[in-house]
């Protein structure tokens, strides 16, 4: 764990250069705008460690997967998040000694990202090996408005002499990723140019064949005035750069300007990309960087309109929520159906891929409730594209009839995961996948979207549980062998509940919304039912015995639903008797001992219980909580986040705060010794639950919002913006009481505490006190 | 399934040249003596596919491993069968003109192992692209009697033309494995060097360190008189020739002695290797060829005469298990206790590591009954000699207080294997390293072993299981979670029944066995108990409660022993059910698949039931083979034989056959298309016992040898020599009867068909009718 990350409402800060922390910073810095992002690397030559990363969304290498021994069905290829060009890049010489901060005396280091207005801004003071003393301030940002251009403003003022000063800009497509399987480079050259202030390289993915342009446009400036400097161009493969050299006088500042753009094939005709670079540049360039700038903090007011959660009384707790935000929505602004959330977003390399079934079960309520329903709507398209893959998917593994199994991991829709204990067990996916569907309807109650897209998902995913399953002769049920758990740390287990439980649940919703729509939409049910070949009485008569027959583990003694068969077979160890120095397990034990153990890596009986929480009685959640919770160890980013939103419906609000204090400042304090590598965007969204269906109760019940907000006893107060079905309020929960503003949209139903309230537009409503008496703490 | 292999009685033949056979043959032709091995690869040149193999035994580099999501706890490396020197080349120049086979027509090929006399022979007529014709013979050997040295005597003669023939016999270590993780070469040069007559390279291992020179002393005669020609001497890296070039007339003969040796540092000093070299150079080429090949000659007499089985009535069958009993002699002598049997001997490189369970489950039972009983002690004293690693790994996994666990899969004692599945849950082969113990005690009544030996290695795998087992609550019993059993269609299972047999088992044999010590040798049990803190009561206490309070799943119902908990639960699909255009189904299927089906890889719970058949009587023997055979795909080469064996003692002779005949021409007909990797050395003693202990129905019973054979429908006969505490016997079984015939040794007593036999040195005994009456076949 760190701490040096400095504390403010609005802006990440660190004072003073510590290479060893330089890594950790380039993640938390980093800038995105759903289209593009990059690791917070300098502009200028860097030795020190660092990794460097440009990454477009969307750009992926399917590399030839690493395994030990070959089984039968691995998928042949590990997709990879692709380092694209370096478009920062800056070279600096003083009077031709490089500008270098691993080689120079550096003081008044600091660094910003200004989440209000989404850039980031450096400044410092650096002395040369030969003494001499230079001022920089750098500003950069992805631009949220132009989302295919991003600018920098590069100011140096030499302190204690005159000389000459060479700047050189540069494109550099020679990259490659340090996670690359056998060392290779996945990007070929296309073509590359220059032209008097500008410059671009256009390079193919290696097997994908994307193509991405990536340009720049430069202008330089003394002391503010623009000036006009013949450039000196270079070009090297891959590689083109321009080079201004003009004598500064001390304390004069000069000052480059580079806008860089990202053009790629996904969205334009290859042989077209140059031509529309071009013009992307000089349309941005025309606007100028102040006014770019300003776009772009106009662009993110308008974010943090819709989502910003304000806690007063606690600078790091308001400091982390805002960041865990501003990181979700650099990552993906929804406006893009092809597009979905990497678990690193633009931030790092690391776990490849850009979809897991984190998009569906963390980022989704996130999206819901912050966003416009188009984002969540694009998110689930992204998976009915995807459908005719997940069906493959499924026959490779021997389904047939249209079952679908989404992949674990992927870009494409292939699967891109090569651990069989993941790639072909984790299947639970599929569940989370439905039920996205569920929670979308559920929250914007756009029920076409059901016949148009949903069913055709819904029935392919019920089809590929009815074929899971097996009848069990011996237990005169069905049962689901062979299966591994949201809890990792169990593989290939047998009846696992939430498994089983999102199988049938899955099965249901799938029959459910199948009359819906029939009865709705009775053509477009035909010509789905036709299109799938849905045999409506025999399906629905199989779907229907195996959610009748189905067997889930239970212990009548305890009360609780096992996690899986044979689960009371282990020795039962609690995680406050484990020792510290055996902590975390995934580090400190040996992975058979993992296996063996009862401790559960995150959520999996209560992430059930979470998804279908209506279902349980209060006793039946505390229970199986009681039972589970001291058996988590929690060493997933993504398992607190349920702890603290069950906890916070027990009524016990001292831990639901400790739960969430686990993940809030996860990589800003890089409590796990890993943001070096990126940053943990997905469980980002956990952290918004944690707040707003925990503290905040937020849920939906019978088409309304409901309430049954808490304070954290250490918070002044804390509010939380939310939209639903075209109304935006507000909800603060402060010490006196509670109020639930009106923002914008028509008037609004909710409930809150238990108490119906009827919103008019434009109006608040206080509430003193509404908390339902909270049920004994444990 | 190919059938080109010539049938002969002591021959494998092989007539006219594919080269798509050629991979094959270079695996089935292979040569070999215990100490050094290779595949039966061209001495000249070859350009067309080949798998280069030069071995060294005990020689290996651990390659960094290759995995797909590293687990806590794998093994860092995976230790390579490293290909070494090639000592066999000769390349062959006609007028300038290179001969290679693969450019030439050849006619008239014709290749032989000569199994009875322990070499390789190969004739051929070769017309090159330029019209040449050249007859060649080359016979060469591994010899058993210099076990460091190996001969060539190779024989060219123009056909059509005389001209320059040059032969360039070479060293040549710039060799590589094919199976190298990161295409790495792992061998570096320490020296080399030429003389008049020979040379010699001198490399050294990467990691491990090893030194191993290998060298030539070469001759020449024309038409069978030696000849001095001035050969030309050339070097390269890690490469020495000697150039002999002379005109030679149509019809003469040109023949190339070519001597080698491989010396190694594990048996010198290194830089006593080259000296050493030399001297065992002198010494085998004054010998000559013809002296050596018939000591060779000799010394395959000595082992055939401990050994041989003869079948009479089929010739393809005799041919078959006399290969395999020639090539687990050539694989391994016991005359090192450093080494051990790898799964593929000398004949290729697939699996890395020289030790499997297989040495102790399959290869033990053979060397107990064909060689000297100081054979199999060589191979438990290399386990012995292991125990601090197997205590180490064990260590690692978190295991305390001197409990061991073998590693699966190893070089130098330890684990170098990454599977998780494997490595950490085949746990079961920490039984049959405690098995093979009983087993030669059983076989030797070496009970001194125990004291000096056995007994340490025994309570280390008590301790580990003694650990390794839990109490389950909720069972009030001991269990033993998360294993992968024999049938390795099942991993990461609970309570597997072999296993858990197995370690009860081990637990009580540890017992009995410090009962014994601490009677017969006091002195020896205080010394070890105090050696390895053997806390008396406590520790006894322990294993006793297990032994006592284990589980075991079990079904009364079927009245069978259940594979592990939950087998039932699968869909129960029989074999013959299976269509065959889904078998293998370890090809056809996903391996999700394969790990939810019921099917059975190798035997499991059979495995048990052959181990300890005496705990069980006949109709619950019968129960569990009804239950498991059908569900059993022996996908594992090491199954059938365990199935025939059983099936012979319910008196199935029919079905015994059958299971033999899966095994004994595994290789010789490449059966599963994958002999060209190598041939499958551990399950050739499967094949012998199928035999043996099958049709011959031996037993070891209160101390002597116990028969009860019968005699397969399509034989005429069969014997086979088994040497027993000092006395060797002929068992020969007949239509007409059966004979036990006295070859050495003491007098002995045995028992056939449950008749006790007195059998005097020198004598004959015939037995009309000895089968036990056959329970009812099913």
């Amino acid at each position: 764990m760190k701490n040096y990350i400095k504390a403010d409402e609005w802006k990440i800060i660190e004072e003073g250069f510590d290479p060893h922390l330089h890594k950790i910073s380039e993640s938390i810095f980093s800038l995105g705008n759903g289209r593009m992002g990059q690791r917070a690397n300098f502009e200028e030559a860097y030795s020190g460690e660092t990794l460097q990363g440009n990454y477009v969304a969307g750009v992926y290498y399917p590399d030839k997967t690493r395994v030990g021994w070959w089984k039968n069905g691995y998928p042949q290829y590990f997709a990879k998040v692709l380092n694209a060009a370096n478009w920062v890049g800056i070279d600096v010489l003083l009077d031709g000694e490089q500008l270098d901060l691993a080689k120079c005396k550096v003081d008044g280091f600091y660094r910003e990202l200004n989440m209000r207005e989404g850039h980031l801004k450096r400044n410092f003071t650096a002395t040369t090996a030969s003494g001499k003393q230079v001022q920089v301030e750098a500003i950069r940002f992805c631009s949220m408005a132009d989302d295919e251009a991003g600018a920098i403003s590069y100011t140096l003022t030499p302190l204690n002499f005159s000389g000459e000063i060479t700047l050189t800009p540069y494109i550099d497509g020679d990259v490659k990723n340090q996670d690359a399987n056998y060392d290779e480079k996945f990007w070929d050259e296309v073509s590359k140019g220059t032209w008097a202030d500008g410059g671009y390289v256009q390079m193919r993915t290696k097997k994908t064949g994307f193509e991405v342009a990536t340009g720049m446009k430069v202008s330089v400036q003394i002391n503010g005035q623009p000036v006009s400097i013949n450039a000196d161009a270079e070009t090297k493969e891959k590689f083109i750069s321009l080079t201004y050299s003009t004598q500064v006088q001390q304390g004069q500042s000069i000052t480059l300007i580079k806008y860089a753009a990202n053009l790629s094939s996904q969205n334009y005709a290859a042989d077209q990309l140059v031509p529309n670079l071009q013009s992307t540049l000089n349309r941005v360039a025309a606007k100028g960087f102040d006014t770019m700038l300003a776009e772009q903090a106009a662009a993110w007011a308008q974010k943090w309109e819709h989502n910003d959660i304000v806690i007063e009384g606690d600078v790091a707790a308001q400091q982390a929520i805002r960041f865990n935000i501003f990181q979700l929505n650099q990552t993906y602004t929804g406006e893009d159906d092809r597009l979905n959330i990497g678990p690193k977003g633009f931030t790092g390399e690391k776990y490849g891929g850009s979809t897991y079934w984190d998009t569906e079960a963390y980022c989704v309520p996130f999206y819901l409730a912050t966003a416009d329903q188009q984002v969540t709507r694009n998110l689930l398209l992204y998976r009915y594209k995807q459908l005719g893959k997940a069906i493959e998917n499924a026959q490779l593994l021997g389904f047939k009839n249209g079952a679908a199994l989404y992949p674990m991991v992927t870009m494409d829709g292939t699967e891109c995961h090569n651990e069989w204990e993941i790639t072909f067990e984790e299947i639970h996916r599929n569940g989370a996948i439905a039920f996205a569907i569920f929670n979308y309807v559920r929250y914007t109650a756009d029920e076409a979207y059901l016949a148009d897209y949903g069913l055709e998902v819904l029935i392919a995913i019920a089809r590929f549980w009815a074929q899971r399953v097996n009848w069990s002769e011996a237990r005169q049920q069905y049962v689901m062998l062979g299966v591994t758990g949201p809890n990792e740390y169990e593989n290939n287990i047998n009846n696992n509940w939430y498994t089983s439980t999102m199988a049938t649940w899955c099965m249901q919703y799938a029959l459910d919304a199948a009359e819906k729509v029939r009865t709705a939409e009775p053509a477009k049910y035909q010509a789905l039912i036709a299109k799938i070949n849905f045999e409506e009485a025999k399906e629905i008569a199989q779907f229907s015995d195996i959610i009748e027959k189905m067997y889930f583990p239970y212990d009548e003694q305890l009360g609780v639903f096992l996690q899986q068969d044979g689960y009371l077979d282990k020795e039962q160890i609690l995680v406050k008797d484990l020792p510290a120095s055996e902590r975390p397990i995934n580090q400190k034990w040996s992975w058979d001992r993992i296996l063996r153990s009862c401790f559960i890596k995150q959520a999996d009986v209560l992430q059930g219980i979470y998804f279908f929480e209506d279902r349980y009685d209060i006793d039946t959640i505390r229970r199986n909580f009681d039972f589970y919770e001291p058996r988590t160890v929690h060493e997933s980013s993504l398992s607190p986040c349920v702890h603290a939103i069950l906890a916070a419906k027990l009524g016990d609000e001292k831990r639901a705060y400790e739960f969430y204090l686990r993940t809030s400042r996860l990589d800003l304090d890089d409590y796990n010794n890993d943001t070096e590598d990126g940053c943990h965007i997905t469980s980002m969204a956990g952290t918004w639950m944690s707040v707003v269906e925990g503290f905040g109760g937020m849920r939906v019940k019978d088409g309304k919002l409901s309430f049954n907000p808490f304070l954290p006893e250490k918070w002044t107060s804390f509010s939380f913006n939310v939209g639903f079905r075209g109304t935006l309020i507000k909800l603060t929960v402060a010490k006196d009481g509670h109020s639930v503003k009106h923002l914008s949209g028509p008037d609004m139903n909710f409930s809150i505490g238990g108490q119906d309230v009827h919103l008019k537009a434009g109006s608040v409503i206080k509430i003193v006190k509404v908390k339902i008496p909270a049920p004994p703490p444990f």
